[in-house]
This record gives C-alpha cells, structure tokens and sequence, in this order.
C-alpha cells in the first residue's frame, strides 16, 4: 500500500575512483550522489511509495544536477530549498581485499549546513504523512541542522506520524561545539523506531551496556516514544567479503535474521540504508519478522550495486527472501 | 585435423552495461555480437576448423558490423544473406553476488525470423561437410526459421553430415503458434549428437524422466539417429560464483568429466556454446571421456572472458584439462 | 629514518587490457609504467627515504613520459640517461579463474639495454649511500647491462653501501649469450641481501637443494658477503585467488611470516617488488621477524593496487601487520 | 509565467557512436533519450512551465529507464502508459566535414504503436491546460497512433487549448497504408501554429508553391484555425558547419531573424525541436518578433549540446539573443 | 566489376592518444592497426574487390589481432607470414589548431622486417590477379623486405599485373647501407602507375624539376613502364583545417580535380593511402578523370573518420563527387 | 640558460565535463590540476628552468595528488606545506560555439587561504634566486593569504629578485571584507613586470584611461618599481573560436606582436597564463619584442592542449614564431 514518507538530510556530491583506483592515481571520477537520508527516501520511492526529501542545494547547476538526480528517481522535491553556498561533497576510493575502502568528506559550510527551513510551515507539510525518516548525521553537522531536526520532529509528532531515526554515530562529524548527548536525546524523545547499535547507545543515549537486550530496554524506558530498535552485524572479512544479518527488538523479542555471504561486494556504500528503507517498508506493511528478513535481504542486494542507492524493485528483495532467483540468470 | 562445420542460427547485437550497472543506471552500453550457434562457430574456427555460419542480417550498416565480427574470429560468410529489416538484439545486465544476471531480448521481426533461405541449393552447400549444428532458439523464432532449420538437416543428412543439435529450450520464445513438441521431435530425428537435460526431454521429447540414464535411452529409442547425448549440471552459489561439470551419455554409459569451481565470473554468458564447440571439437579427434573434459574446460574458460565468444586457444584448453598454468601470471 | 637508497633498472611502459579483456578483444590499452627495481625505489620513496634511480630512456616524448612518471613519485631522476633509441615495453592481460594472466615482452633493443654507463662517475654517486638495490633482470638483458651491474656493484661496495639482489631467474631473457652461471655468481658476491626460491638457487647459484634453510647455507658458504636470504611462496589458486607468505633466512634461523588469503585480486604484478621493498625498508628499522611480516603485508596490499606500484603508505602497511582496519570503509 | 502545456509522442532510447566512429567501427554506443516532441516538453519544463507529456514504453527496466529521464528533467509522467511490447529506438552516426550524420530508426512494432489511449478520459487530461504540442512523426507511426492524435486533438480543442504542430514530413515513416494526405489535414484543421517549409505544405497539406508568404496564405485559407506558421533555414555547409535562421509568418507579415553561423557543431539532432520549444515559449509570453528571435537562439545554442536535448536555461538564450557572453569563459 | 588485386607492406599496432591529449598526458592509448599499403587494400575490399594482402606478423596475440583486424575487412589473410619476433608499432599524438601531429615509430626488427618470403611461390601467388600495388616504405625497411618486394614485382610483371607503387619517401627509414637510388629505380622499373610529388621526383628517380609536368615526361623516359603518375596537394591551415587536391598525369595530360576544403579533420592519417585506393578503383573502371575525383573525394572523406582506415561505401564517396548530402543528417 | 624561479598561488583541483557535456548530464569528470601561478611555473619547469612553487595543501591523499602533479612536472614542491583543512577545487564546463564556458569555483576555506607562511625564512628562500611571480588572485583569497603574498615580495626585494606580477583582476573573489585598491598598491610597488589591462589598471590600479600607452605611463609614475607592462587582447568569436595577439609596454614603446587565429580551440583555460609564462622565459634570455612573440606564441599551443597546463616545448613554441610545422604530421 502506497504511503507518504517524509525523510531529512544532506544530499552530497560522490565522487569515486574508477576500478579500485586509490586516490593518487586516479584521472577521473564517477559522479552519483548520496546521503543517507535520501538513499533511504530513493528506495521507498522505488516501491511505490510517495517520498518527499527534505533537503538544500546550492543554486547553481551543480544543485540543479543533484535535483535531476531526485526527480529521476521519482522523489519528490518541492521541499528542497536553493539558495547560496556550496555543495557538499565526499570522496570514495574503493578498496579491494585487505585493503579498505576510503572516504573523505569536503561537507564542510555547505548550504544545507547553513539551512534553517523557517521559511516552511512544517505543521502544514506533515498534514497527512505517515511516515518521517532521520538519522543522526543531521544534527551532528551544525547547531541550525540540529535545530531544524527538532522543529521538524515537533511537526511531525504533532501530526501523529510515525518516526524512525538511524543514530549512526560519526565521531568526526560532532564540530560545532555540541556533543551528541547534548542533542540527540531529545530528538530520540520524538522517534518510534531506531536503528542502534552498542556503540550508539553509549555515545548518543548515555546507555553502556554489552548486552543487545538489556540495551533496547534501558532505551525504551529512557525514551518512552521508542517501541522498536533494530541494527545490523556486519563481518567484514574483507573489502570485497563481508557477512551481514540483522536484528530487531519489537519491544518483547530479539529477533534475528538470516545471515548472508557476500563475497563479492560491488559498493557497500549505502548498504546500512537500504537496511533503513526495507525496515520502514516492512514496518508498514508485514509482521515484524518478515519486514527484518525483507530489511537484510534488501540490503544484500545494494551490496552488488554500484552507487549509494539501492536500485532493486520490491519483487527482487521479496525473491531474494525465499531464495528465489539468486545468481541466475534471467532471460 | 581440420573438417568442414557448418553452422545455422541468428546473431545478435549484444548491448550489456558497463561495471555491474543496473539497466536503470548505464549511461553507455559495450557492444558485442552473439547467439548460440555463432558462438559455437567462433569457437571451433579458433581451433583451426573450416567453419561457414548460416544466417541473415539487415542490409545496413549493423549488418555489416555482424559480418565484420564474424569474419574476424575467420567464420566465413558467404551464407550469410543481407534483406530489409531489422537486427536482432539483446540487452544484457550482469548480475553480482546474490543479484541475478538479465537478459532482455528484442529479436521479434528480426531479417533472420524471415529467412527463407529458398535462394539457396543447400544440397550443394553440404558437399564435403563434416558437421553441422543447430539448436532449439532456431526453430523457436517462426515457422520460417523451422522451416529452414528442417530443409538444411535434410540436406546435411543427405551428404552423410554428423549432426548435433542443442535443444535449448526457451519457453518465452516460442511464440508463433507451435509448441516444442509439434516441431523439434522431427528435426531430432535427423540428429546424432544432442545437448539435454531433463527440462529440455520433457518440453521437446515427450521424455518425462528423472533419472538421465533412463531418459537417454528412450531418447534413443524414439528417435534411432541419436547416438550421444550431453549436459552440463551448472551449481548457482551467486552470480559471481558457480559449478560446472559435464556429462556424456554415448549409448552404453553416463561419462562425467570433474566438476570445476569458479569463484569469480566474467560472464557467463556463451558458456553453453563453448560446451558445445569443445565436444564437438573433441567427438572429432578423441575419445569420449576426452572430449568431454576437453569441452567442460572449454566451458570454464569461457566465464574468464567478457563477451559471448569463447577466445581460447585448443592449447590453452588443453592446458586446463591437464591443469596445467591454473591462475598463472605467463611471462 | 629516513636513508639514502639507490636502485637499478629498466623501466617499462606497460600496456594493459582492461577489464579481464583478452589481447585478442581489447581496443584500448591502459598505461602504465614499471619495472622490477623501479618498483622498488617507488614503494621505498614513498615511504619517505630519499631515492635515486638509474635507468635508461629514449630521448623522445615516451622517455619524457617514464621521468614524468619517477618524478611523480618522489624518486630522484638525475640519474636517468637519455638516448637515442627505443623504449622497453611490455604488454599485460590480466587473466581471471583459471585463466592465467600473460605478459608479452617486447624490450629486446631498448636504450636501457645498451646503455653503459661509463659518462658517470659511479663511485661519487654512491658516497653517503645507504642501500643499493639491483635484481637478476638487468644482467639479463645484455653485455653491457651486465657489465653496468657489475660496475655500480662495486662502486657501492666500496663505499660500504648495504646491497640487496632480487635473483628473479627468468629463463626468457637471457639471449645475449651468456647464462646464469656465467654472470650473476660474480654479481652475487657483492651482494648481502638476496631474495631468491629454489629455482633462482639452481639456475643461478648452481645450489641444487630441496630444503631452503640447506640451500640458504650453501649459498653462504659460496657468497661470504651474503647475510640474510628470503623468498615468498605464492599459491595461485586461480588468477584471481592466491595466497601469500614469506620466509626470511638471517644467517640463524629460518623465519616465517604468517600465510595471508587472498581470494580477489586486483593486480599481481609487482606484487614481489612489493615484498622486495618491505624487506628494504624493514631491514632499515626493525628487527628480522618484522621486517619479513612488513614485507609480506606490503605485498599483499599491492594485489589489491592496479599498475605495478605498491601506492600503499607505511601506516597502512603497519594496520594490516597489526590486522588493525582491515576491509573496512574508513571515513 | 508558468504555464500548463502538455505533449505527445514517442521518446526512443538513442544510441550514438563516440568521437565520430562509424556504425561498424564502434564498441561503445552513448545513451541517451530523445524524440522530437518529448524534446519540446524538456526545454518548456527547464524554463519553468508545468509540463506533461504523453507517450507509452514498454513495461521493463528499458522503460523505466526512459521513466526516469523524464523525470529528471521535471516533466510529469502521470500520463505515461506501460504496457508490453518493445521499446523504440534509434541509432546515430555522427557524420564529420563533409561525410553526412546517419541515423538508422528501430522503431516499429513498439509499445507506443500501439498506444490507444482508450483507458483515459483526454477531455478530463486537458481541463486547464494552456498549450498543446504534437509533430506530424505520431500520425505518421501507425493508424492507432494517427487516431490517438485525433481525440488528443478534439479533446483539446474543447478546451480552447491553443495547439501546435510540427509537420516534419518523413517519407520513411508512412508505412501503414494512409498518406500524409489522409491523415494531417484534419489534424492541421485542429492546429493553431504550424512549424512547416515548403516540402511540408507540398507533401502535408497540398500546397505546392515556391513563396512561402503564398504558401503561408493559402494554408490559412485552408486550415482557418491556423494562426501563424514557422520554419526554419539550415544551410549545410558541412557536417560540422551550419548556418540557421528563422522565420514566421503571423498572419500579417513574414517575420525573419537573425542568421546565425555555426561553425564547430556538436550535435544537431533536436535543433529543430528546441526551435519549436522556443516558439511556444515565446508566443505564450513575447511579442513575435522577440518570440521569434528567442526560438533560433536557442536552437543554435542546442547545436552545441551532446544529445536530443537542449540543456540550456531562459537566461542563456536571453543572453546570446541580446548577443552576451558569446563564447566567454564565464566564472 | 571485382577484380582480383594484392597488396604488399607491413601492418603496425597504431596507439593513438585519446582527446587531442599530449603523449606526456596520455593515461591509456587507442588501439587500431594501420600500414599504407593494407590501409589501399581494405579501402578496395570495402569496394567490393577480391583482395590479398602480403606481410608478416609475429605468432603471438599480436599478430593474431592483426590478422583479426585483416579478416574483419574482407582482406584475404591468406598470405600473412606467422614467424617468431615482434610487430611493428606506431604511437600517435593528435594535433590541434597550430599544433602539429606527432608520430613516433618502433618499427625496426620487426617480423616484417626479416620476412623474406622464400617459402611462397610468388608465381603461382600473381596467377589471374589484376592489379598489384607496393608503396616505397617497404624497400626502405630492410634489405630483405626490399628484395621481397622486388621478388613479387618480377613475378606480377610476368602474369601481365598491372602495378602501381606510391614512392612515399621517408628520409628518416633508409637506415640498413642503402640510400632509395640504390634500390627504388629498378623497382619503379616494373611499376604502371606511380604516386610521386617533387620531392619524390628528387629523392627517389634522381629527376630534379620544378615542373610537375616536365617532372613526368622525364620519369616516363627513364621508366618506359610508367604510364600514369599523380600525386595530391595537401594546403595545412593547420592541423585541424586542410585543403585536399589531386592531380593525375596520363602521358599526355596533367588532370586536375577540384580542391576540397577540410576545416574540421578527425584524423588525418590515411588519407594519401584513401587517395591511392580510390585512384586504384577508379583506373580499374572509370575514365582518368573521374578516376582522379574519385580518389580525392575517396581521400577528403577519409579525414572524417578516426583511426587508419577510410569506412566509406563506394556509394558515399561517389556521392561526395557528385556533392549530393554533404553534411547533411541522413535518417 | 637555467634560472632559480619562485612563484607563489594556490593549486586547485580540477573537474572538467567531458566531450562538451553541460554540469547537469555529466556522469563522471576528468580530473586535472590548475592554478594561475603553478601553470606559469611548470610551464618553465618545462623549458628547463629550476622551478620552487610555494603553496598549501590538505593533509590527505587529495593533497598528495596535488603534490604528485607538481612533482612530476619537475616543479620542486619543498616549498609546499601540508595541513589540516580542505583542497580548493573548481568545476570547468567546456562551452562549444556561441555557448560559453563556465568555471564554478569552490575554494573558500581551503588550506591555501589559511596559511601563513610563519613557519618559513622566506629571506632565506629567496638567496640567489632570479625571478619571482605571483597574481592578483592569492591577495583576493583572503586576508593571510594577502599578507603572505606581501612577506614574499618583500623577502624577494630585498634579495635583488626580478618580480612579475599578473594583476588577473576577478570581482568574485574579494570577499573578505577588502577591496583590491587597499591591497594590491602596495604589492605592486615590490613588483617588475605586470600583466594588466585596462580594467586592471581602473580597477586594481585606480587609473582610469582608455589608452593604452597612457595608462602604462601613469602606472610607471605611480608604482616605480614597474618596469614593463604587458597585456593580451583576445577576440572571442565563439568558445571554439578566438584570436589573440600580445602587447608589451616597455616603458618606451608598445610592441605588438602578430595576432593568431585560433579557430578550433582545445581548451583555453591557462591561455593567460601560458603568455605570462612565455614572456618571463622571454625576458629572461631575449629581446623584447622576441620575448613577446614567443609569449604569444606559447599561448596559442596551449589552446590546442587539455587541461590548465601547456605541455610544449621551448623548441615547439620558437617553432611556431617561425612557422614553422603549423598544422603538420610529423613522423
């Protein structure tokens, strides 16, 4: 069933060295773009559900460019605003066997970073949504993102819409003064599904705990909103092999997923938020335990994708889910 | 030794995206040449045959990029006939890890599917042959190309030509209004070397059996011209990694050549056909047991080499069976 | 610490097919530069010691090309000649499963191999010299390459310079009239560290032995100067899945690196001069047993590297001995 | 001022040659979308209008591609049909000097062929809407498409939707067993601005003159609803080297503009139809003259753009019609 | 009419830089294949000629390629040499605007250049054929590779073969002890049909004159076989913008075609072998001066085209003589 | 004769589209490096001066290619330091025809504009150098970045060394709260030879004339120091087309050099700088006027060669001076 998604966060420019190329050698770079936010918003628009991305551009050709590049994957821009400053970037270098895979953010001073969205009446925007997506990597860029993040999650509990946030703690990030137990509690205070795992609980929800369980019940009873908590353990035997499962905590249980090998990864950029957009779609319409294997299996198959996004339809994840179809090849 | 094989079966253009990019995502397409039977060809005037390819192409400039293909590998094309109409195409998008492989096809109303071949005196074509191939796609296009098919097996069986046929059966080809069943048992008939397994005795022959043994004994019983039947048992672990192994029925026992491991695919893609080229290739100059491994090396060789066309050498092949250079860096 | 390091050798301009292409298919080549010892001195320079190269190019547009390429990287070109003449080449297909990779020579000619060194005043370049590198291609490429050799050897051992020679027997080069035996024993005998396997022993010691440490004691009976002897030992699973260790003999004991998996390569070509440079820089700062596991490290992540250097800084070289990162996605 | 426009016609995938190849040297085609109506709706929604266009693709991940890059350029696709059936396509030589361009069309049998639109309701579709754009290519495809035209047309005379036509007679296309004769004078007696030369009015409307004012006032006799009538003059001086200038007549007087040289082409497919979309631009907001000049300014400017697509904004052809920054480097 | 016609000389492996980039910035080469007198034949196979090709490769991959390249043309390989060596390069650097194109050749000891040609019987080889054609960089390779060429001259000459030789003077090849007077005159002694400029004239026959015409009458003394010379006008603006005539003498006339204007070359090498090719087709078929138009409208299309080889249709060039669709897009 | 030069100025990382693809329908870029000054320095690296160019970089792998590219043209980059912060980078979109081309800059906060050079003896640096460049670009960077600039040309004035100064005026960037007249007087009083056109003189000189030797004396009245004026005039008749010629006011004349057409520009970014370059060569080591031409000459080229940097030699460019080889292939 079709529903309206709501999602937050900075669309950055990619740039990635061509065939396991390591920064000093390469000539030229291939250009997506990503965020894991709007990774997440692509995917659900992809399943037919109506996505709105909330996010600003600087207002010129390279904003135009990441623009095109929502509207081709059916998301919705009309909340995305233009406005003076530059794009924020990242740099990737593919790694191969042993050696990892690089990133090196130039996000810095963006125009998202600067971003306050008073302009909008969020109140009005969230009339009829069902569905509003952030993570952690928002607040954590600027004091006005964090601030932004707040109104928005007012706005949307208002409206009764169902909220989820991935934490994703990124130490680098935190550099305009605030630390994450600052911020991030009162945000989790608006949020019903989080994606965390033990190091999230102990950076952004003060919560120190090595067991998974005893973690997820500390949290709901810290953050009364929080009815479910899910993340994924990944093996990372290599840069090309990886193992991946997921877990999710419905507030009564610990389930847990299948595990799958991947032993030839193609991008694992963007794979925890095809974790996210399957989780979502699968709240929204399945049992639980169905919605975290539909979470994983989608997540395998960004692995064999190039880019940050997951460009695989509902039926292939729910085929990969029954096994159906794996490394055939279809005529 | 040199012998004389004659091929008959339509040649596409090949369209497969670059770097394991979804359809959705390529921006540019490498173009090759393929088609099963064609592939065979090329195979087999690598191992130093006189091989002539039978087929038909628009009499534009895309037709005479096929020609130029095929004159390359040292096919000749003096059967091959240029008329109005359009080139047969495919799209290909490798798969990766658990993400299967797809192939669209756009080979309807192809010049091939109107082939008639009636300017041809094709008792005189197969004066002094020693082979000839068809398979199951032909006959499967139109009621032309069966027509066609039935016509040229006449006339090889005529000149004493060794026949061998690939049932390769196709369910979303066979569209014009026969059935399997209503066309192949009579080309069958005229057929010495036939390439199937179960699901092609079941849909072709009539032969509902799970045990091969026994199904290749009644395939030799309804149709007496059969004298070897073959299959490949392919193990899909992912896209990037299958099994391959063979087997040889020649009327008094089920030979099966070792089974290989092949962790890390190029494209599979032609794997078949170079099957089909190395036991044609071998049935010409060895012993059954050899042949078959000689065409399973074949065949693993091929998933090293992007494209449909199989370009090893008989030597390299050689090497393979004796496991000899196995991932060496030759100097 | 940083130290004065000396290296000798051609330097190719290497032509590679791209994406597993065979020559047969390719329609552009990728290029690169490298050669065994050039190899060397770039994994040593950027490591920051302070290298110098000697080599031979042709006073043209490629050979302008080749010093670029040094430049590029740090090592110090003012020992490079430029002559009239041609410039050594060599062309590579990477193979793939079982396919093994092939590397077409086409040197024989060159400027290197004629060049003869005699403006120079060998022993005024080697004062204050820490270590001098040489392997066995050089004196396998001509009279004169030899008698080059032979030259800087002793003008490095005059000055006390610590040498190291990297046997490398390769049984095609050798064409100028002269074998193994006749020219490297004496070249070995200024020498203190040498890297070589059984074969090298055979052909180019005339130690024929089937136990290392054995031969190691041999070889240092016959080359006093010789104080420490190491090899790798490589198994090639398929073109791409090999495994990797090292041994390295200190005139005491035999010592063994830990064996390194490495299931998908990206290019193995120079992964020995990998080794060859870890050794160096190892011997340079560290005690025998982590010099050889610097070494071995080293070299593994050059499979993971396109082009035949080692673009792999020494802290990444540390994680991995420390298996500290490994696989990861650093951001 | 945003205005609603709709259009109508088949978007085929391109495939064009790299660097000037020829169709049988190449390896690589270039993707990109384009058809002569689709065209005109990019270039109106780049410049702000609320567009729509209609068309049908085939129900696979070829259509979807084609989807999304409509998308991209913020053209609504709500009234594109899926269905079965195959995508059309076209493939393109870009000629050099004095050798011609070449484009070979596949197209036949495709989904839109076949597009009958009898699952809408057109009157509804066209509720509010301010311009309708259609090319004479439509009617010229096949019967069901000629009759799709007609309601499309009917539909949006109803509402007083001002409509264009673009006759662009192609001799090749009529196959279906009707002239132009048959077919465009009841479509034209639905058409407000006609884009039409000589050949056109000969071949379309059955006027066969030499002036074009003449002609221009007996197709106004003729077809009453026609307004104002357009064309434009290419002088082909080689492949590379056009002039272009426009002309309209409004009823009144022939208007003519400017003649611009262009000497250094890039790609000439779609200049016509940036011409056509800068016309509609121009007539919905200038006056004719400055409609006029506004339509070849930005047909030259898309003769420097790779694909159908003129990629430009209303401020750039502003800009080269007021003669500013005419090849700059603008920073 | 088909005609039967050989040709003689060595075929290199031609790198071209991509993008008008520099040797010294060039990061991967195209790979095509080209010689001057292969680059006449495949314009006559293309033409619908029966032609042979003479030369040498080495039996590698390399020369395997070559042959491919051959075979793709039509060119009959039949007397290709495989033998132990290596194949002959050329690396090519594009100009642009002022900007002259580079070549730099690594052509010597090649397989070619050692092929002497014993075991064929060149008698046999000339029986039925038409026409020979031989160009003035063959004698001036080696000694060997001009007493090949000498060989087959004397066999052509005594079936009655008519010859033509295009004199080419390369000042920087004549490097083995013999200067072109050596050896050109008695080679020129069994040729028809001459390309010859002044500096051909002078270098090459030893006749020194200002005047064209004088020029021939003298050669036609000196050479009684000689009965028709010509020779083209190339005018270089600049490397991006030439002017092309031809001129034909027939003892008794000077021809002159009309002068063709190339403002936008694409790649420039080749031309004077397109000339050769038309004149050749022309001479065998049409009247000298259409002959002479032919082969300069052959030539001026050639320079539209990358790489070596001029893919023009016998249709298109006549075409081009008759200034019907130049520049024009052909749909 | 080889000089000690020193130039000073920001390098910036360089994204171009290819093939004249506008920013929004680029997939992927090429990457080059490119600075106002470091174009002047590797220019002259190349014509065999020794060449230091100070500069500031990130400390990560982006900062390591910068250095990479400098070294590898022989520019010393001793004087380069690496820091904490972010690369400058700037986006090119290659204009065609009417179209033009367009830079987006995004430098702000970049490394660059953060150093101080404190750590330096810039006395020290400047012993026995002979000539010293820098721009108007790096005072219009920032504050530290002008103060810097202020140290060296003081640093370079006490030790006697000749200064160029390119005053290159670009409104875009005087963003840090002065304008070029508080800054650049003072800088151009410790400064020799200075590139300026009249909007320079207004706008960085406050002399306000439309006559050019008038403005050049007024300038020689104010600023002392200034012994030589020159400027370029360039006539931009489209992206692809432009002329140019030079001027150079040596404080009693104005020599003109010969004005270039250049119809089929490459790429003119760094054409400026190519000039500035040429004429410091020139005065360097010829008479004024030689010195002009060649600067022009040198100029031209560069619009013939992707990328900011002008890969000619000195013997290329005194080639063209004497028209010698324009638009030639030379073997």
């Amino acid at each position: 069933m079709r529903k309206r998604i709501i999602t937050l966060g900075e669309v950055m420019m990619r740039f990635s060295t061509p065939d396991h190329e390591r920064f000093v050698q390469a000539r030229n770079y291939d250009i997506q773009f990503g965020g894991a936010e709007a990774n997440v918003a692509v995917s659900l628009a992809q399943w037919h559900h109506e996505v709105s991305h909330i996010c600003a551009f600087p207002d010129n050709d390279m904003g135009k460019a990441a623009i095109r590049y929502l509207r081709s994957t059916g998301v919705d821009t009309s909340h995305v605003f233009l406005g003076p400053g530059r794009m924020g970037l990242y740099f990737l270098e593919n790694g191969a066997m042993q050696r990892a895979s690089k990133i090196i953010y130039d996000r810095f001073d963006s125009v998202f970073s600067h971003y306050t969205g008073r302009e909008k009446d969020w109140e009005q925007v969230f009339e009829g949504v069902d569905w509003f997506h952030w993570t952690g990597i928002t607040p954590a860029i600027s004091a006005s993102a964090a601030a932004l993040c707040l109104d928005i999650l007012k706005a949307a509990n208002k409206h009764g819409v169902k909220v989820s946030g991935d934490i994703n703690y990124r130490r680098n990030l935190w550099q305009y003064g605030q630390s994450p137990l600052d911020i991030l509690p009162e945000l989790i205070g608006y949020t019903h599904v989080v994606i965390a795992g033990l190091t999230d609980f102990a950076n952004c929800m003060d919560i120190h705990e090595s067991d998974y369980i005893v973690a997820c019940e500390k949290a709901r009873e810290a953050y009364p909103s929080v009815e479910k908590i899910a993340t994924t353990e990944r093996g990372s035997i290599s840069s090309s092999h990886n193992t991946l499962k997921g877990q999710l905590w419905n507030g009564r249980e610990l389930l847990e997923s299948i595990e799958y090998d991947m032993p030839r990864i193609v991008d694992r950029v963007g794979g925890g938020d095809a974790f996210m957009a399957g989780l979502i779609h699968g709240l929204l319409s399945k049992e639980d335990n169905e919605a975290l294997e539909f979470a994983v299996a989608a997540s395998v198959l960004k692995h064999s994708i190039p880019g940050d996004v997951n460009f695989v339809s509902e039926d292939e994840v729910d085929q990969l889910v029954r096994g159906e179809n794996v490394g055939k090849l279809l005529r």
